[in-house]
């Protein structure tokens, strides 16, 4: 017997490896997990692998992900059509929503700037943000990227570029954590509170 | 927008979350890591798995997984057929092989006794473990059990239930991990040390 499974119990240990955020050991848990389990549990996995593949799309507008190309938020009227707010990742559109305070649309440039990673402005979904202000529609542009590094540098990058065209261009407040710890706050963020405080 | 996302996503992202050690945002991870990554990828990981629900059984004999029924070990005539270790579950083979000090068969029982998990003896595979001890061949039982409580207790039931067969039964030693520090050390393991002392 050699020091790794037998083919097929192996393949699955490496694929699921392969995947973000899984070592060996869980991709071996996961893999015992899915030979006991029920022959249903392992066709739904396959099932919504290979039916997020076919049917998920980006939005040829905002760069969401979608099933229908321009997505829901881009088609809603209901929707501010006035602002736009940029993100580096899909998956930041959800956490904004959560908040349930916002009600315009959203541009996803894929990332951001970051040149130990060879990422600059020309991979980033820049021109058609662009293309977007073209528009009088839109009055303001929210800048809602991580707040670190790589962040702050697109954040500068975007607000360079986007102010010569007259329209509003905003960033996410720096500041302390809601239920978090004076003591606990880093010295950036406290110093990035203290900067940004308001009238109480 | 509702707060989940769209259709297929989010049944991706739910059908991660059902696998054993991936959180809900582990699984919102995987989806978009699936989502951007080449189509060969999520092909490599749908074919994995279909093939291990397809392909891999358990062994007649041993209870391990394998392709072909009786397994490798069982099959080998270079290994020791007078030994059978016998653990828990099949990835503990595993981790038992990678000592390279064992060259004896295995029995996988399939779990341990765990009363608040209503885990009996019945429900373990010991059956086929009393029918294997039948022959004159096996003159040695390893129990190789995890060293916990439902561990220990199928240890104490499967040595009661043993000893009366005139077969050896030996049990894994307990003391210090290799490596670690004294000061470190649990009082039960450190007791276990002491009393399990050799002549240096």
């Amino acid at each position: 017997m050699a020091l790794a499974y037998d083919g097929a119990i192996q393949r699955l240990i490496d694929a699921f490896s392969a995947l973000p955020g899984i070592g060996p050991k869980g991709a071996q848990r996961i893999a015992f997990h899915l030979l006991s389990a029920p022959e249903d549990e392992a066709r739904a996995l396959i099932d919504a692998i290979s039916e997020v593949k076919q049917k998920v799309r980006f939005c040829d507008v905002c760069g969401n992900v979608c099933e229908t190309s321009p997505c829901p938020v881009c088609m809603d009227p209901r929707r501010d059509h006035t602002v736009i707010c940029v993100v580096e990742e899909p998956k930041d559109i959800m956490s904004i929503e959560r908040t349930r305070e916002y009600r315009g649309l959203y541009h996803v440039l894929g990332g951001a700037i970051n040149p130990m990673a060879n990422v600059g402005p020309a991979d980033l979904n820049i021109p058609k943000l662009l293309d977007r202000l073209k528009t009088d529609e839109v009055k303001e542009v929210i800048l809602a990227l991580d707040p670190n590094i790589e962040g702050e540098a697109t954040t500068t990058y975007l607000s360079r570029l986007l102010s010569p065209l007259g329209i509003r261009v905003t960033r996410l407040a720096s500041g302390l954590p809601v239920g978090g710890d004076l003591e606990y706050a880093d010295e950036v963020t406290l110093g990035r509170a203290l900067e940004g405080r308001r009238d109480a």
